[in-house]
C-alpha cells in the first residue's frame, strides 16, 4: 500500500456527541486504520452535538472507505458525508477566464467593447501584425492534446485529458504569467489535429503540444511548426529534454566530468527519449546510444522511419547491439524514459565511476533510488517524493514567456539550450550537491531566468518577428 | 463632426513651465479646439518644470491630432507624447486565464496536477459525462466567429475580429460569471468552421456564434446544433431577437396594445431580421412582414432558399408587395435591422396610432429619435447615447448562465421566450415609460433573472442532460 498522501485526502463531516473524549476516540480510530490526520475544523456546535470536518490523508480510495467505516464504528460518532478533496478541488474546473479590468459603466464598455473596439479591429485589419500587440494573442498559449497518451494512462481521449490540460494552464499562469487555455481536440488523425490547430491559430501566441502518442507527436509538431507563424513546442519531448540537459550539466559539476566526455545510454525512444537524444547531441555529449523495446537502435537493425531513422543515423556510431543493461557497462549516464524493470542494480554496478542515473518513468521509475543506494553518484527521478525531480514545470512556463516576450516565431534548438543553461545556473555552487542538481519547482526565479535567456537566444537565432 | 467621446479619448503627457498660468493656458487652448477635458494628473514636478497627464475626449483621431497641435502651440508647454486610451486599454489583450486557486506548494500541485489529477481523468474516461462536473467545461463558452461580418465593419477576418470577441468574453464573465474564450476561426467555408468547432467541443460547455455573415450563419448554427451535445446560440440572431421581444412587450405596456394585435414591419432579412421575425411569430404577434433589399418578402416573389423561404411561407400572409415605407401605412411597429434611409419621417406618419419604432441599425439607425419626435410613441435604438438601447448584453450572459446551470443540451425557443419575459419583467410598473422599456445594461439583476427563467424553461422543454 502507498503512503497516505494529499492526492488521496478526504474530508469526513461528522456529528459527535458533545461529551469529553468523543473526538479523541474518533482520531484514535482513524489512526488505527492508518489514516493520517491533516486537520480538524469546527462546523457547528450545540449542547448535544458537535459537527466537525475531519480531513484525512489516505493511501487510495479503498483505504478512504476503510477510514470512513472506522469512523462510523466509533461510539457517539455519526458520519454525515465523506468528500474526496481532489474531486472537490476539480468541481466546476480549475481555471477561469476574466477581464483584466472591470466593466462598471458606459465608459468602460465604450472603450473595451463598442464603439471603441471597432478602431482596434480596423487597425488590425489594416496591419495584421498588430494582433500580437492589442489582443490576448500577445500572451496566450493553447495547451493542445488529442488525449492519446495522457500521463501514464494511455489513450483516454480528449475529454478525460482535460483536467490535465487545465492543470497545465494553471501552471503556465502561475509560473510564467502566460494565459494558457486547454484545447483537447477530437481528432482521429494527424491531419485532423493539425487542421484544427491551424484554424484556431488567430487567438493564440503559441502552441504547447501535450500528451500526444509517439510517433504521431513528431509529425504533428513538424507539420504545425511548418504551417504556423507562432512557436510550437511539444512539451513531452522538449520540456523533458531541456530539464534533462539542465540536470545533466549540474550532475557533471557534481561528479567532475565534462559533458563532451560522457557516454550516455537512453532507455526509451518515444517523445522524451528522442528529444533527449537530440538535445544532448546538440549540447555536445560524446557518445549516445538509445534503446527501444527491441534493444539498442543502430543503423541497419531494420528499415527505420521517422525519428528512429534519425536516431539510427546520428547515435550509436559503433553500431553496438544488445540490451540497455548490456549497454550500461562502462557508461557514465543512464537516462530512463521507458518503464520499470528495463535495468537492474547489477547493470548499474557495471557503469563507469560515479554513475549518473536519471530514472524518469512515472509513476514507477526504472530504478528506485533506494535500489541503487551506494552505487550511483547522482540519482534523479520524475517524482516529487525523491530529491532531484525532473519536472517540466521548470521549463515550459519560462520558455513560452521568453518566446512571447521576444515575439519569436519558433522555438529553436538555441532557445532550448539556453533554457537548459538558465535552469542549471539557478543552482549555485553552494547549493550544488548529489541531491540538488535542479532548482525547486517552487523557485519563482526560474521562469524569469529561463525567459530572459530564451528571449536573447530568439534574437540571436533570428526568429523574431520583424514587425515587432 | 461627432461629439467628443471616451472611445476617442487620448492622454497627452506634457511638460509645463512651473509658472502660474501655464496650465490654464493649456486647458483653454484644448477647449478652444473642442477637446473635452476629462482629467489632469500630476506625474512629476521640480522647480522649473511640471509634468502632467492631460486626458481629453476627442471626436476622432484627426481631432485628437488637432488637440495635440493646439497644446504644442501654447507658450511654456511641450508635449512629450500622446497616447490613445482605447489602444492603451487593448495593449496585451483584455482577458486573462488564471487558476481559481493558487499553486503554492507540493500539496497544491499534487491535488491540482499530478498525481491527483490522474484520478479525475480516469473517472471521466470511465464516465464521460463527468467532464461537465470536474472541468472548466462546466462553465465555459466559446465565442466563435469567422470574422465575416464584424460589427459594421464587414469581412475583416478572424484576427481583426479578435478584439470584439475578447470584449464579449469579458461581458460573459462580468455579467454571467461564464468563462468565455474567444475563438476566431480561420475558415473559408461553412464546413471548415463547423469541423473546427466540433473538434474543440471537448473543452466547451456552450458555443456562442458571433459576427458570421448571413446566410452562412444560419447553416453554421443548424449544423453545429445538430452535431454537438452542448448549446449553440448565434447571438446576432437570437440575442437581438430576445431583446427585441422584451422591448416590444414593454412598449405594448406603454401604449396599451396587445402583442397578438400588432402589425409589425421588419426591415432587414439578415441574421437579426430573420430571428426577430421567428421569435415574434413564436410569441404570437398578429401580423409580420419582412423586407430585404428588394422590398417586401412574399410567397412567390422569387424562388427563395434557406431562411427567406421560411419567411415567405410564414410571414406576410396577404402577399403584400412594395417597399418598407409603403408597408408602414397602418402598421403598429417598425423594426429596423438594416441600414440608414430605408424609411422616412413621412412613412412613420402613416403608421397606426402610437407608433413603436425600433431603429436598430448601428452605428447609424434607420431613423434618429430626433427625426421622429412627436410622431412615435416609443423609440428604441442600438445606441448607448439614446434611451431604450437594444443591447444583446441583456440576453447572452444570462441565457448561457441558465443553460449551463441547467446542464441544457440546446437552447430552445421556449428558453428564448423565457429570457425575453425575464428581461421585460425587470422593468417595474413604476419605472415603465416611453423612454424606459428595457432595463439598464448595468442592472446586475438582469442576468440572474434571465438565467433562472431559462433554466426552468430548459427543464420544461426536456433538454437537460439526464446524467446531471
Amino acid at each position: 500500500m502507498a503512503s497516505p498522501n494529499v492526492s488521496h485526502s478526504v474530508t469526513l463531516r461528522v456529528e459527535l456527541d458533545n461529551r469529553p473524549g468523543t473526538l479523541g476516540r474518533l482520531t484514535t480510530a482513524i489512526g488505527e486504520v492508518g489514516g493520517n490526520l491533516l486537520g480538524v475544523d469546527l462546523v457547528d456546535v450545540d449542547a448535544h452535538v458537535v459537527v466537525r470536518d475531519i480531513t484525512v490523508l489516505t493511501a487510495d480510495p479503498e483505504h478512504a472507505e476503510q477510514v470512513r467505516r472506522a469512523a462510523e464504528g466509533v461510539a457517539g460518532v455519526r458520519v454525515r458525508s465523506m468528500e474526496d478533496r481532489v474531486f472537490r478541488l476539480h468541481q466546476g474546473g480549475k481555471i477561469e477566464v476574466r477581464g483584466k479590468a472591470p466593466l462598471l459603466n458606459r465608459d468602460d464598455l465604450a472603450m473595451a467593447y463598442t464603439p471603441g473596439v471597432a478602431r482596434v479591429s480596423l487597425a488590425i485589419a489594416e496591419q495584421p501584425s498588430l494582433v500580437h500587440s492589442y489582443t490576448v494573442k500577445a500572451n496566450s498559449v493553447a495547451v493542445v492534446t488529442d488525449g492519446t497518451a495522457v500521463l501514464g494512462l494511455g489513450n483516454i481521449g480528449p475529454e478525460a485529458a482535460l483536467p490535465v490540460m487545465e492543470g497545465k494552464a494553471q501552471l503556465f499562469k502561475e509560473f510564467g504569467g502566460v494565459d494558457a487555455f486547454p484545447l483537447p481536440v477530437r481528432a482521429s488523425s494527424v491531419d485532423e489535429l493539425v487542421e484544427t490547430v491551424a484554424a484556431v491559430e488567430p487567438v493564440f501566441g503559441g502552441i504547447n503540444l501535450e500528451d500526444i502518442a509517439a510517433p504521431r507527436c513528431f509529425e504533428v509538431e513538424a507539420k504545425l511548426a511548418e504551417r504556423l507563424s507562432i512557436p510550437v513546442f511539444h512539451d513531452d519531448q522538449h520540456g523533458t529534454a531541456v530539464v534533462v540537459l539542465a540536470a545533466l550539466r549540474n550532475a557533471c559539476r557534481v561528479v567532475g566530468k565534462k559533458i563532451e566526455d560522457l557516454s550516455v545510454v537512453i532507455a526509451g525512444a518515444g517523445a522524451a527519449g528522442v528529444a533527449s537524444a537530440k538535445i544532448l547531441a546538440g549540447a555536445g555529449v560524446g557518445r549516445i546510444v538509445v534503446a527501444d523495446r527491441k534493444g539498442l537502435i543502430y543503423e541497419g537493425r531494420e528499415e527505420f522511419g521517422g525519428e528512429k531513422a534519425w536516431l539510427a543515423a546520428n547515435t550509436n556510431p559503433d553500431r553496438q547491439r544488445g540490451s540497455v543493461g548490456e549497454a550500461l557497462a562502462g557508461a557514465d549516464v543512464f537516462i530512463g524514459v521507458s518503464g520499470p524493470e528495463v535495468v537492474s542494480r547489477d547493470d548499474v554496478a557495471t557503469m563507469a565511476k560515479d554513475p549518473i542515473v536519471f530514472a524518469l518513468a512515472n509513476p514507477t521509475p526504472e530504478l528506485l533510488p533506494e535500489e541503487i543506494e551506494g552505487l550511483a553518484a547522482v540519482v534523479a527521478t520524475g517524482r516529487s517524493d525523491y530529491p532531484n525531480q525532473i519536472n517540466n514545470v521548470l521549463c515550459f512556463p519560462g520558455i513560452f514567456r521568453g518566446a512571447l516576450d521576444a515575439r519569436a516565431t519558433a522555438i529553436t534548438e538555441g532557445m532550448k539550450l539556453a533554457a537548459a543553461e538558465a535552469i542549471a545556473s539557478r543552482v549555485t555552487e553552494d547549493e550544488l550537491a548529489p541531491t540538488v542538481i535542479v532548482p525547486s519547482v517552487f523557485d519563482r526565479e526560474v521562469a524569469p531566468a529561463v525567459a530572459k535567456a530564451v528571449a536573447h537566444a530568439a534574437v540571436a537565432d533570428g526568429v523574431v518577428r520583424a514587425d515587432a
